[in-house]
């Protein structure tokens, strides 16, 4: 297992061409946020815009739809059970995020199952929190996409039957390869991320960033780099790296660092941290 | 009478352990907020999650939902009147905070006596505002948990029937055992609280904070503090102690100090007072 | 007319006195905000909490609710169309502010009317935007309370009938006598204040602030100024001239200073200006 | 095609006359924001607003209202489906932007034929994202007013069947002139202007900027920049060049510049680049 180092920023995030536009650096379709979680889906949108994601769309309970302009008005919105809406979204996409507060009921589980018939092998599809939760209950079949899996420890248990005391990297690694040809993001307090082309230890991370909405957060940013950055292994590793890496700058001065003061480093951050 | 110092920060706020997750540090559920008085419900969840309260979830009038979310993603919401999602809430919580902005009406009493038989004896219960009214015109039994009230000078003259005037610390500490074997935090311009291993008197505070919302984010600041830290009367006095502090740091420049403002100052007030 | 100088805040931001609490510092009752309008509301109610006042609550349209929470929710809220929350809290208030964004339709008139009905001579109470509108079109009676208008020079000219060319000193004092023993604040690039023991000239200002909401936020000034202050007239001049000055201020180094910017500089203002 | 420099902000922004009011700074009107695209009006109003246009009403779906107000108390909001509220809004206006989200249904297709109506030769006209589209979609008559195209390089040729690669300098004029007797700002990674009085490239712009909204924020500005200042030409040159040039001062430390951070900056911005 390889550690991740601060060479994985400089390696993705490329200096940005002159001749571009919004459409350069790709279109995320961001689906979650039931009624009670809306916050989940707000927090993973900010954090893929605030990543610089070209184009931002978020399927989610229309209660949400104030509070997310509210905070951020870069963002599109649609009804998450608007069949239409949902179809021509997720087509254009080039990454769809589901999962941050999708919530498990029969709703969730049929816009759930709706991507999965969506998606394309040119996609890349990252599935968090709810959405884990609901492949795992429902063994439902996976898509043809470039996948990403964001369990923490517990929604990989009920993805793979390994327990968090037998989750040996091995045992984790034998578990992504029978599951899938794509990457899962382990979350703990030492994140692994298991990929094809290798498994990967992230050294950042503190304490202080233990708090609710840090997983949607990654999700979106994970989204944010996939969309943007060509090597989609490379966009999850940096985007792995700088969430905690940003949180542990956060964490010399403050006790807890929440998720959206985090995303609001990403500008600079991602300006500091780019090619050379 | 002993005059809380700031030592008990230090032996309160503890470092934070490298092997966590937010499940380390707690659960809150925060029951409040009608149509009238939803902003505060707001500060006292605000409160909680900047005090680094690792899961948050606010139980209040649905039309609350969205200003909640607008200002504070990083909170989960239910509505107060679903028994079923306030029974598994407050079950699953470590500490609940009951009564900002509650309202005294049928429905705010039905939603306090349904908490009061919900709560277990290893439960933090703290009893604010609007429902420490409610119990003490409806008479209401108290419940089996490691109670917390936090009244103003007058709902303890409601509570107690104790003028103002006669508010004595041995009239209030009699009072204190004779309601229960809890804590009271006894709110004026210098709080004093009541506990079952001693009185305490906080020298912190400024008129500069003798406004609208103070007690409801103070609720909200016991309940992070509780539920992070193992020595629960530490946790309260702690919180009442580091509350108005930062009203006096921040009294040193501004006329007023507004509830949200101490809020704001909470996660780099936590770091420089943390256990050294 | 004698013009207003700085002397004014000193005389009267009185230190706070350390025994204190909310009430101390006043009940402020803000009426208006129609579908329309509801940011002025907004803008009158974050400037009397920002200005200190110790309790606030917002009689509006219940569109506005969510805005105004999303944005401050040291307020309280009522539809101001609910005439047993308009009787309590009109009564219980020690200001009532009343025109901000309220409209001209019959449901507005149908408000004032009934405000005019529930003020007593001991309250203060400033009449705003469209309120002025609707004294002036129906001829309304004025209630028993101290009164204070806060036209521009077309309001003015409305409610009594002088021409803008034709508004001297003597003709604007004449016809406050005429209309009530109250203060007229006739808003313009260079404030004049007419009251009962005097008339002023108000020197700070700048073209920076001639922005929609400048005239809202006066008014919540005022009202937070005279629920906190004893001398009704001083704590109406101390309004005006911080209103103007704290714009003086930013426009050191903007073009346009907007309504929110200026309430964010008032409480480090008036602690910067407070009696020595 | 002359090359736009610094010398049109000092140019166009001239240093506000001491005596003047709200109405000196003009009346805006924006029309857009449907459900799904409600982010798109709120930046074009709060760009306006920042520039410091004198009064804002922005004209939306009622569901875009609580958004709007939570950012933003300085501007007025109306239902863009109230004709009688339309009708008076843009006929009082001084420039009226329309179509930043505003869609492309029969609704959409609908008020825009309205505002074609309603507006004069006297008024400057906006026209913007989906409204450029349905002008192209439906051959829209052009209404005799100050006209101004805010197309990107896609929506130019929808308009006027021009292929991205053959939008030759000449063969843009020469559309523009066909068109109308009015102005084209051609979006790109170089923006181009073409006027009634020359063709300017602007030369300011970053990748950094490459992001949803951005449009939306340079109607708001020009739409601020036109109501305020008295050559409309120069006020379109003048707020091509700040949009751009705020974003190449903060994309000195942000890889990625929102439109809602471009827009904070204004008003500092024009205090700098005023008339000397």
């Amino acid at each position: 297992m390889k550690q991740l180092t601060e060479a994985i920023l400089a390696q993705t995030i490329r200096v940005r061409p002159a001749e571009s536009h919004k459409g350069t650096y790709g279109r995320v379709c961001l689906i979650g946020g039931n009624a009670q979680f809306g916050g989940a889906i707000l927090m993973a949108t900010e954090a893929s815009v605030y990543s610089g994601a070209g184009l931002n769309t978020t399927l989610t309970d229309p209660s949400n739809f104030v509070s997310l302009h509210a905070r951020l008005p870069e963002a599109m919105v649609a009804d998450f059970t608007d069949q239409s809406a949902l179809s021509a979204l997720v087509t254009a996409a080039n990454t769809v995020v589901i999962g941050p507060g999708l919530g498990t009921d029969a709703t969730s589980l049929d816009i759930l199952t709706k991507v999965f018939r969506l998606v394309s092998s040119k996609q890349t599809l990252i599935i968090d929190g709810s959405a884990i939760t609901l492949v795992a209950k429902h063994d439902l079949a996976l898509p043809s996409a470039q996948l990403v899996f964001t369990p923490h420890q517990m929604e990989w248990q009920r993805l793979t039957g390994i327990k968090i005391a037998d989750q040996t990297d091995d045992a984790n690694e034998t578990a992504r390869t029978q599951l899938m040809n794509g990457t899962v993001v382990l979350k703990s307090h030492q994140t692994k991320i298991y990929t094809p082309t290798g498994s990967y230890l992230n050294t950042t991370g503190t304490p202080a960033q233990a708090t609710g909405g840090m997983g949607d957060t990654l999700a979106g940013m994970i989204a944010g780099f996939t969309a943007q950055f060509t090597n989609q292994t490379d966009a999850i590793l940096a985007a792995v790296y700088a969430h905690s890496d940003i949180a542990d700058l956060l964490a010399k001065r403050q006790y807890v660092v929440l998720p959206t003061q985090i995303i609001q480093q990403l500008p600079s951050y991602m300006y500091n941290h780019q090619h050379k």
